[in-house]
């Protein structure tokens, strides 16, 4: 048997979201009632990220408005904890390449010994299979243009973080 | 907005069913309504695999039979053809190591080009990691004890398919 | 210093050729002054290619007609010896996945340690990434579309090798 | 507390034996007392080597003829029968590459699993990592110069086996 | 011929000691005459560890009481310097997965060329494949139980590290 | 068409140059008209590398006196920045391994998509395979000698910047 309300989490920094993230949240919002994307929010490391947690899910928010089965929550717990809460039948993640998998298969054996949660890979899209959020902060931080990989909103907001190319 | 039957594809030549093929059946069937194992058939192949699609079937009927909600299939077809004519929402698929994610990676962005039909990746349970098919084909062929990895019906007919160890 | 006419081999069985080769072959041309398609053509191993050589031949010609620097050969012999014969610079392979690399980079330092002659590689468009001539085949031969990754000259060619979707 | 006599086993095809070979069975030949080199025999697979199994013995043995403490069988059961047969302590193979290693590993968790028989990896020199028998057997046939990467019996061996150069 | 007293070594920074180490020291105790546990100590570096080199130490020996054949140190030299000053025939460590293995066979490399002492790996247990030091220290700082990673004298201390589950 | 000066950007921190950065300029130089070597000079991130920007060209320009076509310069932009200003065809890498070749795939495909400046990949030399400018940092840290893998000059200045070796 399976619950009525399925509910997926998709985990992530989201620092800031990408294309790539977004096709993974789409993708799982058609084959789950309710897709959870949970930021990571760690107060006690403030200063880590490039956008504040307020921002990071404000650009979450701004671009999946058009999907109706969406909830974004910040966790700062394990990510089982928080799965287990918002009881989530599944931790859905997208997978771009084998250096990717490696880690998120250790993880996800973690975390079904720790918790029982099971981990569901998404393959990403060829065309975003390149686009990672720490490689557009370094091209955004030299002055790239970021504007192909990120709604219009996040690429603003690049170009306000880095005033001059960040030069 | 998601179906009412969602149904997942479990594919695989099962030649023949290990633990490692039923701990992803047996997952998936935790998170689907209906789980679909299909088994490829290709009667102009008939010899290239050592059970027959006859005996393939019988031994995943037999080790999911407390399942509620396996139906088990034989196709000849692409697997997307197959995955459309059941209304599937996706092909689950178990994931061992980093040898396989490729491959895989690439048929399951192969198959969402053609159909537009989504794989799920499920890590395979670290005890099960080692567990394929072709070796343990190997194995038996030369008298090696395969009872560890496979359900006792398959263990005791793999005997009969090599009397005398293979040799 | 460095020769006036610098030739690259872009060798291949081409069996047949896709969008992702073409996409190597023309950006390789933008860097040589002569790029040579060599086409594998094994007389001993007739039957272990789909298409014959004379079709491979055609349909790389068709498809570069655009390009003013591309020549088409076969050949037979080890592939440093039909590089060193043309006076080929390098081979140039484009590389889609980690799978590849390994067996490439292995030949490619058997390749230089037989004859001095370099192996250059361009990484793969990410959208062309999963297009493999294997996987085209199969996909084919059950009666899938390949249009989207092969000239429509192919994409025609192939159904008449498998009248009635290969079944 | 260890055995008086510990042994160890380097398995392979050896068709032929090349210098990757004899690197990891001269370095395992100071680790352990009695390094037992294991020549895979299939009596019913004859053909599908290159050299006979007479022969690739013969290379083994006069390439090791400085070595005191090297053994040379064939075995044509299962490898940890054939370990177990002999009471080595562990097999002992070379790793040159990733793509080695992952069906390596299975293949020791197998063993391991079947048998309580260790295996132990040697990573090869950086000289000989792309040094591979199955390239070998390819660069020979079409009338490449071997020489670099087997001994001189090996390689003169190898020119009456495919005489004009393979062609 | 080889020494009378075959040592090997296995380094670490045991931060702290997991069964995933244990399972390796274990089972190269029975392949060697003496196992030395090397302990990675930079004194220069304190703080960058979670457990003091005094507490690493003493969870080692804890839990290798059982063993005969161990002796624990630190070190805060060059590995393989260690392993020479040690009489040294190899050094032996646990692979897990394929991230692993290919930084670990640079440094193998690197190793042998700096001084000729040779590197064993002994492939995981398929069980401990996915545990790692650096997980466990992230699992127990969030409050998630580490205990069936490590042995009970670490996991009780965990928790003192991080009262409150490290929130 | 191709242009009369074909220019080619070798990148890198160069922290120091090696043998197995000097073996792919050395390469590149054989196949373009002109290499730049671009050193990444980032001012405001002072004190990051072990050699200052100065030492680190010194090195490069001492070690590349007999090449007749190479250039050295700094750049503190986005590589693709400083690759079209020098009016570049290809920026121009080596490739030692698995794992570094998927992040540079990433990074060359970001690239491509950012400004169409391609990357070509050199396959390392098998005897350069296991050389990193990190990895050697650590290894003269500890008192190691590292002067088989840099430039004479290279390696005494190594000493003097860890008198004592580092400890």
């Amino acid at each position: 048997m399976t619950p009525d309300n399925r509910i997926a989490i998709c985990p992530g920094t989201f620092d800031p979201v990408t294309y790539g993230h977004l096709d993974v949240i789409g993708r799982a919002s058609k084959m789950f009632d309710t897709v959870v994307v949970g930021v990571v929010n760690l107060p006690w490391r403030k200063g880590n990220t490039l956008f504040s947690a307020e921002e990071r899910i404000a650009f979450v928010k701004e671009a999946t408005r058009h999907l109706p089965n969406i909830e974004i929550e910040t966790f700062s717990s394990l990510l089982v904890t928080f799965a287990r809460e918002r009881g989530a039948m599944a931790i859905v993640k997208g997978l771009r390449a084998v250096s990717d998998f490696e880690s998120e298969l250790q993880m996800a054996q973690m975390n079904r010994s720790l918790s029982g949660v099971e981990t569901l890979f998404i393959p990403s899209s060829s065309t975003h299979s390149f686009i990672a959020s720490r490689l557009l902060r370094e091209v955004a931080r030299y002055g790239g243009d970021v504007s192909p990989f990120v709604p219009a909103a996040v690429a603003k907001r690049f170009i306000g973080k880095f005033p001059g190319g960040g030069l």
